[in-house]
Parts: structure tokens; sequence; C-alpha cells
């Protein structure tokens, strides 16, 4: 357990600590499914991030991922909603984070 | 309580059995928190749906409700994320249902 936790990280991702955060942009929906699937693979347990006009994606990523690619072995565990507020103005951004595990 | 399920409905919601629901679109944000708020307000319970570009809007007015204008009085109930795949074509819409509920 301890040995887990000190050893050097060899993956891309900065959160290596068996679940891993993706964040979701504008990016083609598809490519970002696969993404995802690949990290799953993985981690058994994916935070999918998203924020403002992107959640739509989010979402179509979780369902592709739910019910198509992974359908009968994966599930939606939790889904939060937040808003970050820019310091100062009144301006308020919708995010979104949606944690997948693979059964 | 049988009389209650019997009685002519007087709003002008269709679905008026203790919970409503609000379909958000693209009207601007403010505008949608206001009219969930004054469903809320009568109903204690409130499913706000949305589908493809509008859920950052639905997300808004989630956060809206229960962080600004009903912090610490209402939460959210669930959140469920779906599909509505077009029939015949590959096409698919992103739903999201999100149940809020006053305390």
């Amino acid at each position: 357990m301890l040995m887990e936790e000190t050893s050097e990280p060899h993956g891309q991702e900065q959160t290596k600590k068996s679940e891993t955060v993706v964040h979701i942009g504008n990016d083609p929906v598809m490519q970002s499914a696969v993404d995802v699937l690949s990290t799953i693979g993985n981690t058994k347990k994916v935070i999918i991030r998203s924020k403002g006009n992107s959640i739509p994606n989010a979402v179509a990523v979780a369902n592709i991922i739910t019910e198509k690619m992974l359908k009968g072995n994966s599930k939606v565990e939790k889904i939060t909603l937040d808003t970050d507020a820019a310091a100062g103005i009144g301006r308020m951004t919708s995010t979104i984070e949606i944690i997948l595990i693979k059964c």
C-alpha cells in the first residue's frame, strides 16, 4: 500500500491514485470518449470534469461509455454540480463532475 | 388525500402531483430560475429537465436555486443523465434531469 503511494508516476496524468480526472473541453466527443475508455481500463474509476458550455460534452461522454462502449460493465456512481465564481465580478460558471466506475 | 387527487388543476402546469417538471431551454437563466423558484414554493419538489446544449442552463438554474435564492433551504436530491436517440439515424442527444427539493 505504502509502496504504491511512493512509486514514481509513469503515466501522463498528474493525479494517479487509482482514480483519474479527465477534463472534457470542446474536443470531438468520440475522441474524449476513447480517452476516458483507455483511462477507465487502467484505473477502474474515472472522474469526468467539465465546465460551462462543455457540460453537454461531458454528459455525452458519460452516456457513450455507460450505454455503448462498456454497456453493462460500467455505471455512473455519482454526479456533482457546482459553481465557479470569478473573483470580484458577479459572473458564475457551472461545473459538473461525473464519477464513472467499471464493475 | 383522494379529494386532492380528483380536484381540478388550477395552475398552468400539466403535471400537478406534488412534483412538477420544468423544462429548461434557451431562455435567460435568471428568468428560468425565477420560474423554478415560484414552482418550488408551491410543490416543495421540482424536476428540472433539459437536453443538448441547454444542459449548462439547467445546471446553472439548479446552482442559483440551491446556492443563492434558497441557500440552506433547498438541495439537489438526485441527478440523472440519459440519452435520447433519434429513430433511425445514429444521432444522440444527451438529457439531464435534476430533482430539487425544498427542506
